[in-house]
């Protein structure tokens, strides 16, 4: 990793004459750069983003900035995390192949990565509240998960190679530092960044007053600050999801970083859960069935994942842990070796499912699926009942059998009132 | 880290023309080579050893050698574990004052240390051996466990000198490969390098067919393997510890990585389970007395480990983890989670303590405690318990409520006949 020498930021004015030359870039949008059009999608809290057409297509530029968007250039952050950026989608590319954009170009030192635009492909997110369905969501989400998990652990690589990758990755301190504070301490006391909406005092002050609670977050936070099973997306939200009606992506893994097997799919079941509990205020005649549709998803990416998983520890264990040698190679059945990989998955998985539920309510970013409820007095309940489950999926994470008693609890959460 | 560039082994007949102008070294030993004496103390498998004396005093070089003395030049190894042993010495030193010998000198291209001469230290392994006691033992190996487990976790490291170390520990491939291999796997195989016991078939055959046992292994290796929680020593056998009557030191760290907090004392107690059980063959006379004494080694190890520690998180938790925000600072009580983070680090410690326990009976490099045993119509019954009590640990590591389970168990395959 160099230094970010000369970086400057890019704007719309400067975007051609600065990239113009790039051989990579023009190649995807035709040499006459008199003909590009430049336009700012100021969409994130960490980076500016250009669309560039040209005669033959568009791509998108994404620039890491100084500061963080939200709360202004007091919060500095590193230039650096394009690098990681650039680095995790490579390995995510060769994972989980067809999964993230195609990168065209890295400029380290401008901390700049040029990439396919995805198109029509829009946030998981806003289609969320949107009420639209995507087709094979989950099985793309699930076997994502599944194959970056495995395929970057040492089920799969090679200690050596895997080794090196922690190396590298372990120089990208500030950004998951921001996960360490945001999403597993913010929300559990009076941190100077968070807001929560007005009506849920009470249930905040029962939630930062249980010992138990806390001491099964920070737990799961030392287990995902001291923790190299894989590298993870790290930001794996609705937000970093991008469809069409039926085609999905993964974007913007600057969170990358080592950590346990469960925490992107359990990240993500926490951004459908919280869609789930945010519809009451979104629609009103296809509710339910829309609402099943949500679980469905959660249901079916946990299943896929578990068939993917299942999948590749029958044809891809060719790392050093559960080898064959002590398992098939005399005789003996593997599946239980497999078993308990899976349920410290899922152990792991549903806590933090439960911590990304409570911060996105508590700390410093909110989910749109809440905030977009102008009415506080609707936001609030809708939100206890996230809340709430969070908290039961925090403490009962081992006890948990399956995805199913997870459904069966959000069933039961969604009719609730705890205000 | 640089290359050994023009590396050469140090002889008898060199050492003192190669060292003699280090000004490091001759502080120590004075500045008249005529008088320095070199011997070679041909003692571990990795490396060269000296004791050097001059008119001064004595010092130890040690070097680390391209291959394992064990096996032959077959096994090449990486120079660069000086590099990494001196900067775990370093490390020990810092956060465990007085516990390693004083490091006077560092060549890395010559993969050398000049360190202080411990004198009239013997290994305490030798010491069990021979029936010797040593006052204040349990008491300075439990600090020295809980001072490097706390000191070097996120408890209270920053968390960016924690990843910067993680980095320049995560270079050091080949060495934790070797406990990967000899410790972890090559047990519960007929692993090539394997050897054990005669008249012991029946017993490994059993460890070897307990598909459970060998999950719960494999998990342990996970464990060892993706984790970061603090930096261990990584070889904490008693033949790593240097003991007078009433003064003890811990040496040899070139197996140091990053790994669970448990791992040491873990290691550590497996290794006076083994002297315990290796008794019957040592001695007649005091047999049950020799005995009871190493078991209470054990508890007070295990006690004095669990007071440190707590003694630690009361008065140096600075880092990350249960931060005072989350607990103290609001009125809450901190010690659920102290206990929480404990109950983790045993049940790490009895399972590498099993696992600790098998491997030195069965795979490549045995212990002298029951190896020294020539009758091995004695040595497998003995062994037999030991690897009985090393399953039981491993299956019951959740179970166990304190070291005071582990020594009743031990007190109870004391008796039992296996064969």
């Amino acid at each position: 990793m160099s230094k970010n020498t000369g970086y400057k930021p890019l704007r719309v004015e400067t975007l051609t004459a600065r990239l113009g030359k790039v051989a990579e870039i023009s190649k995807q949008l035709g040499d006459d750069t008199s003909a590009w059009n430049v336009k700012e999608v100021g969409d994130g809290n960490l980076n500016r983003m250009f669309v560039v057409s040209g005669a033959y297509g568009s791509i998108i530029i994404k620039q890491a900035l100084h500061y963080v968007w939200l709360v202004g250039d007091s919060w500095r952050l590193p230039l650096y995390r394009a690098y990681y950026e650039y680095h995790a989608l490579t390995r995510q590319a060769s994972r989980a192949p067809g999964s993230v954009p195609q990168i065209l170009y890295f400029d380290e030192a401008q901390a700049l990565i040029a990439m396919e635009f995805l198109e029509p492909h829009v946030k998981l997110r806003r289609k969320l509240i949107l009420g639209e369905r995507v087709d094979a969501l989950a099985e793309f989400l699930g076997e994502f998960c599944a194959q970056t998990a495995f395929r970057g652990s040492e089920l799969s690589m090679q200690s050596e190679m895997k080794k090196a990758d922690v190396a590298l990755f372990a120089g990208n301190v500030e950004i998951p530092a921001i996960t360490e504070a945001l999403v597993f301490t913010d929300p559990y006391y009076l941190a100077e960044m968070n807001n929560h909406t007005q009506g849920l005092g009470a249930v905040v002050e029962k939630l930062r007053s249980d010992v138990t609670l806390k001491v099964k977050v920070q737990q799961m936070l030392q287990r995902f600050a001291s923790n190299t099973e894989t590298l993870v997306h790290g930001n794996l939200h609705t937000g970093s999801v991008m469809s069409t009606e039926n085609q999905t992506r993964v974007i913007d893994p600057e969170f990358v970083q080592y950590g346990p097997m469960g925490f992107d799919i359990g990240m993500l079941c926490a951004n459908f859960l919280m869609a789930y509990f945010s519809q009451p205020a979104h629609r009103d005649d296809d509710l339910a069935d829309y609402q099943n549709w949500i679980l469905g998803v959660i249901e079916q990416t946990a299943k896929t994942f578990e068939s993917e998983f299942r999948h590749l520890w029958a044809t891809e264990r060719t790392g050093m842990l559960y080898p064959a040698s002590l398992f098939e190679d005399q005789g003996d059945d593997s599946t239980a070796a497999c078993d308990a990989v899976l349920a410290g998955i899922w152990r792991d998985a549903w806590a933090v499912c439960g911590i990304e539920m409570h911060r996105r309510c508590l700390s410093l970013v909110h989910n749109a699926d809440f905030e977009e409820i102008e009415d506080v007095a609707i936001r609030a309940p809708l939100e206890a009942r996230n809340l709430m489950l969070g908290a039961e999926l925090i403490l009962s994470a081992e006890g948990l059998k399956s995805v199913n008693d997870v459904c069966e609890l959000a069933r039961a959460y969604n009719s609730k009132d705890f205000l």
